[in-house]
């Protein structure tokens, strides 16, 4: 059998240390091609790039290995990977290792998590990874090993019609990592603190900082599973659609048809 | 009682007429708040602000309107408003409204309903509108409609916890709209047709477009009830785990623990 083509992206750019680790953990198992951003791309979630045209550099970075810098998001790297580049479907997309947590809350900030939901949207099984450790210096061999193994994992099972894999490694040596859990991600938010100065002009400006805050005390989240020592693989859908709540919108309304609203709109001077 | 709070963003930017109509059909039911972005930023998703400052600068351009124009993006106005201007919650937070759907799968990649989404992972009652007509010209005045009569129900029932709204209005005359459906978002997706081309230079570089494939032959979703003739409100939701999936994988994976990844990763020489 052919070896699976393995597409691989990320957030923090191709020159970041996590990347090259995921490349090394999945040259083993696919044919490789990397199409990630030429800058860091952290916090840009589901972007897409609208208002200017997009480049793709080929590089020579990872030897023996195919790749491409773009300047867009992870969102367009995916996009243009399968577009422009790959003209087919690849077998798995794997985004990552990012440097630092996308548990809970922050798949939804995440360029990693969101490259990996639109592979997902296309219809490729996708897998995002990252690191409990931002420092660039990180070591990632125990993420590394257990990315090799959840890809396999994924091309050996398959994954469920529009699912992926949110997967995040605990900061810890491979042999003090306890294996894996399934979790459902935590219910958390991010407080925000700005962090307000003045610049040499005298005018203000803001520096985002904030604290995570886990609001969840479940022993089945991804965060319960980090915190105790595993990798947590949380399965994750892109419906957004709040179904258990569609019966109580239809019950409670008073308004929804014609007739009452245009009695209504009428009153709004205003609304021409 | 006094008279709600309520803040109103948008992606199109603060100078988009969209938004101009949305604060004209709030300011009969509230007090409001304008912090909206100083350029377009749609398609922006859920992006954040990370890594550089941001500026917020008052401006006058909604008569008797508090207003400031962001540096950032539509997530990173929700979180300033509150964090900088507001120093709470309001009592809602509209956005929109947008140029352009915002049905079906393109909530993933709006600025205007990641700032919705924002607002309710903050607990604040939100919703997104956006019209069906891309033009600067688009005749506002039944979305403007619209966009009060949902609010006022809102305001008036309040949204299940962690709910929000994703409201699209069809553009057509006030008196030809059917009326408002609750639906789910319907299975459709974005096939990309890059534009290439080449640069004076001679060196190529891609616009992004592409056509939006509707998968989904349902009666119950936004696209169904847009191509009907009526407003669509889907309740969304931002918990993105595939609850479904969970036991299937606890199921299916045979490797989960940490003796059997040792043993698997051991042979793996280049990672470690």
């Amino acid at each position: 059998m052919d070896k699976p083509t393995i597409l691989v992206t990320n957030d923090d750019g191709i020159h970041a240390p996590g990347i090259a680790m995921l490349v090394n953990a999945m040259k083993a198992i696919g044919n490789i091609i990397v199409v990630a951003p030429d800058k860091p791309q952290s916090g840009m979630g589901h972007a897409i790039t609208l208002n200017e045209p997009l480049r793709l550099n080929p590089v020579n970075i990872f030897e023996g290995i195919e790749a491409y810098a773009c300047s867009g998001t992870p969102v367009d790297c995916v996009k243009l990977a399968k577009d422009k580049i790959l003209h087919h479907k690849p077998d798995l997309c794997v985004s990552g290792i990012n440097h630092g947590s996308n548990s809970s809350i922050n798949i939804i900030y995440s360029g990693t998590m969101s490259a990996a939901v639109e592979a997902s949207i296309e219809g490729i099984p996708a897998v995002g990874f990252s690191l409990l450790d931002f420092s660039l210096q990180a070591d990632f061999s125990g993420a590394g090993a257990y990315a090799k193994i959840i890809a396999e994992q994924v091309l050996q099972y398959g994954l469920p019609n529009s699912t992926l894999l949110n997967v995040n490694i605990p900061a810890l040596n491979l042999n003090e990592i306890k294996g894996i859990k399934i979790c459902r991600q935590a219910v958390a938010k991010w407080e925000e603190e700005y962090d307000e100065r003045n610049d040499p002009h005298g005018r203000k400006y803001f520096w985002l900082t904030g604290k995570f805050v886990n609001q969840d005390a479940g022993d089945d989240t991804d965060e319960w599973a980090l915190s105790n020592g595993y990798v947590s693989v949380v399965p994750v859908q892109f419906d957004m659609t709040a179904h258990h709540t569609i019966g109580y919108f239809n019950k409670t309304w008073t308004i929804k048809h014609h007739d009452e609203i245009s009695a209504t709109s009428k009153s709004v001077n205003n609304l021409g």
